[in-house]
């Protein structure tokens, strides 16, 4: 039996203990900074040289010459040749669908000309060169190949370059395979602080790239973020999250096995469910209990529910919105009679799953929409990982001569409001008399 | 006279000389970081106590009550009618141009149904509190008031919350002008990293934002960069640049006056010159020679100058299209006959300002797009502030009864080739016989 915490939003203490619930900081400590801190200065002073000492030390990996750690685009398309073709063919699909759905957040340059013919607009580019980092070992996900990589194909990136540790060599043939469908350019056998260091500024071997996307490990966030600025980097993930809202009226399974699908990531994984029928709050609790056993990750799944799983009972459904705004559910399932009505009421989520046939696990993997999603109530202020963030912009600013004197005299009484008297003069130079 | 360094694309050893003269570090020193991460404890702690304390302690602002730390809107109004009339018609030209261009950026929400009747897209919608730090003291500019606030406002924000130090009580009536002129919401007389943290973590009586943008000073830039994560915040801005491209046909004077007025920032702001005609590099040499002694702020922009300043010479434009990208500048001035088709092949840039009219301190101030661009070569991977900083996204997935089929038999194939039974499960529910 899985004690799950049960929250009632009449209690006079609700929202302060839903709070601390959902309270998760993700703070690398000391020995963490102090190694990565090292790591990136090791591979940005000595190259493929550290990349090479690194990858032994780390990986067990006996590589004698850099460009040994690059695997062959042929090897990609060998992976993709050995998997089942079940496997192949579901990749394909996924892909597809990923692509077709990201087509459409492709941002266009644009630009209007005014009456007196200035000239004004932005230019959308893609970036140059993006890198793609690719956990190795249990956590090796094909999906997360996919969502990454394909959004960058879609904005136009000229090069993707995937870093994936290969500890002892070993390779995942799905990885590959997801890899050559997405059209990755380069792969590297390198992975921890050590390759994000190596993409940051580049080795003798391993490009240089502009940003850097893909989740790793503590080590390798806490690189992400010593090399921002540097680079541009995602968000750094915290746990992963799911909130259902149940009206009551979906199979109590169903909604068990949805909670289990983001328990079994790890024990710090969050699932909360909310329904205005506590009888069925208690059915879902029973349904967790039968059918707990009979999953492979059982242990996972349990210590998450016990941990930071919750059961919140609300008196309506507009008080269920309330609750889910406050918390800002990186995936929201809405398991009711009208979700499109409640869906265009919610301001801060990541994902939203609508209708009781919308397993979230259909969005982690081929819906279509990216399965990389603010965590820790960061849907607050931020998006899915999408196409725009592998494309930029320029403004764009043409001054015709007239336009020029309008806007050249009203920038001149500001630039002198702000003392900056060089700002006033070189746009008093363009004032025709 | 000026020793500006001047580099020859010729010479053997130009790109790395280059990439030195353009090293920009901005590393916070051990003892700003020790000062912040003290401060945002002790606002976070104890709220608006510790914020009264530091506000008198550094602002030397003698106010018993918190509440007293608020600016009523009424002040604002007054501000407005206090400053001059010309400054006012200026502040006003430039928020309703800074406005129309803005609104060009709105994203709004799109989906698409598929044959099976499955719904897919993206809901769009502003952020519900953002906080606008605005400088106190000398670098009080109203022009970077309008350019956080309006973006804001256009994308919807229902709440905008300004924080800006008073030492000794003393207040800019441009600045406040312009908050009332921008419909900033609420504002508060603190600063620095107290202000961060207040807005940050929210106080008694400074409300909790989801993102904080504007620029400061050290402390308020490590600040924000340990609050990102809890909030949303900008990009943290380097020096200021400005890069020119001039053919030669360009009165030296004009291209003169352009570099100063990024020079006359501050010290650590950088201008560059690059031409194909060598003669032309000497004519502006001299026009600056000529022309810096006239300027208020002569000292400031020999130093930068002298410390940052580039002259480059190329062979041809296309030699200047690849240090141009190279550099990512942050303002980029096309002054040559046919800025358009050069500005095409621009790949890095924050702002592209075409033709000889367009003094970039148009651009500062209102031509419309903003003066918020990225730094230090971060156009490589990042755009101008905009309506998109003020709005996220939630993707929307609506299965079909059919729709669940297909997918959910994908997402099952590709669920237990990454060994999740649980996502492969709960997609299993949905199958139909």
């Amino acid at each position: 039996m899985v004690e799950m915490a049960r929250l009632d939003i009449v209690q006079g203490d609700f929202w302060p203990c839903l709070e601390r619930r959902l309270a998760w900081e993700g703070v690398a400590d000391e020995t963490v900074v102090a190694t990565v801190r090292e790591i990136l200065k090791a591979i940005r002073c000595r190259g493929d040289e550290a990349l090479l000492e690194y990858t032994q030390r780390f990986d067990g990996l006996e590589i004698a010459r850099a460009p040994e750690l690059e695997i062959p685009i042929s090897r990609l398309q060998a992976a993709l040749v050995g998997i089942s073709r079940e496997q192949r063919e579901a990749l394909q699909v996924a892909a597809e669908r990923i692509t077709a759905y990201h087509r459409h957040q492709k941002q266009e340059s644009w630009s209007y000309t005014e009456p007196d013919g200035t000239l004004l607009g932005q230019q959308v580019r893609p970036l140059d060169r993006v890198g793609l980092y690719v956990p190795g070992g249990k956590a090796a996900y094909p999906s997360s190949v996919l969502m990454n990589a394909l959004p960058a194909k879609v904005a136009g990136v000229s090069e993707l370059i995937m870093v994936v540790p290969t500890p002892k060599g070993e390779m995942n043939d799905l990885v590959l395979g997801a890899a050559a469908i997405a059209g990755v350019d380069r792969v590297f056998t390198v992975g921890g602080a050590q390759a994000v260091a190596a993409l940051a500024f580049g080795t003798e071997s391993v490009p240089r790239v502009d940003k850097i996307v893909g989740p790793g490990n503590m080590y390798v966030a806490t690189a992400k973020s010593m090399v921002f600025g540097q680079v541009g980097i995602d968000m750094i993930a915290g746990p992963s999250e799911i909130l259902v809202l149940c009206d009551g009226r979906t199979e109590p399974e169903w909604i068990a096995m949805d909670l289990f699908s983001q328990a079994e990531h790890d024990e710090t994984a969050q699932a909360i469910l909310l329904s205005p029928d506590g009888a069925f709050l208690d059915e879902v609790t029973e349904a967790i209990a039968r059918l707990l056993p009979t999953l492979e990750r059982h242990e996972v799944i349990a210590n998450s529910l016990r941990s930071r799983g919750i059961l919140i009972k609300v008196e309506d459904l507009d008080q269920a919105l309330e609750v889910i705004n406050f918390i800002a559910p990186e995936h929201l399932e809405l398991s009711v009679e009208d979700p499109q009505a409640l869906a265009s009421r919610v301001r801060h989520a990541g994902a939203i799953f609508m209708g009781r046939y919308t397993a979230e696990a259909i969005g982690d993997y081929c819906a279509g929409p990216n399965h990389v999603l603010p965590t820790s109530r960061t849907a607050r202020f931020s998006s899915p990982l999408g196409v725009y963030d592998f494309q930029k912009r320029s403004s764009l600013i043409q001054c015709s001569p007239q336009g020029s004197q309008t806007l050249g005299r009203v920038a001149s009484v500001l630039a002198r409001g702000e003392g900056l008297t060089a700002h006033a003069r070189s746009a008093e130079y363009r004032l025709k008399g």
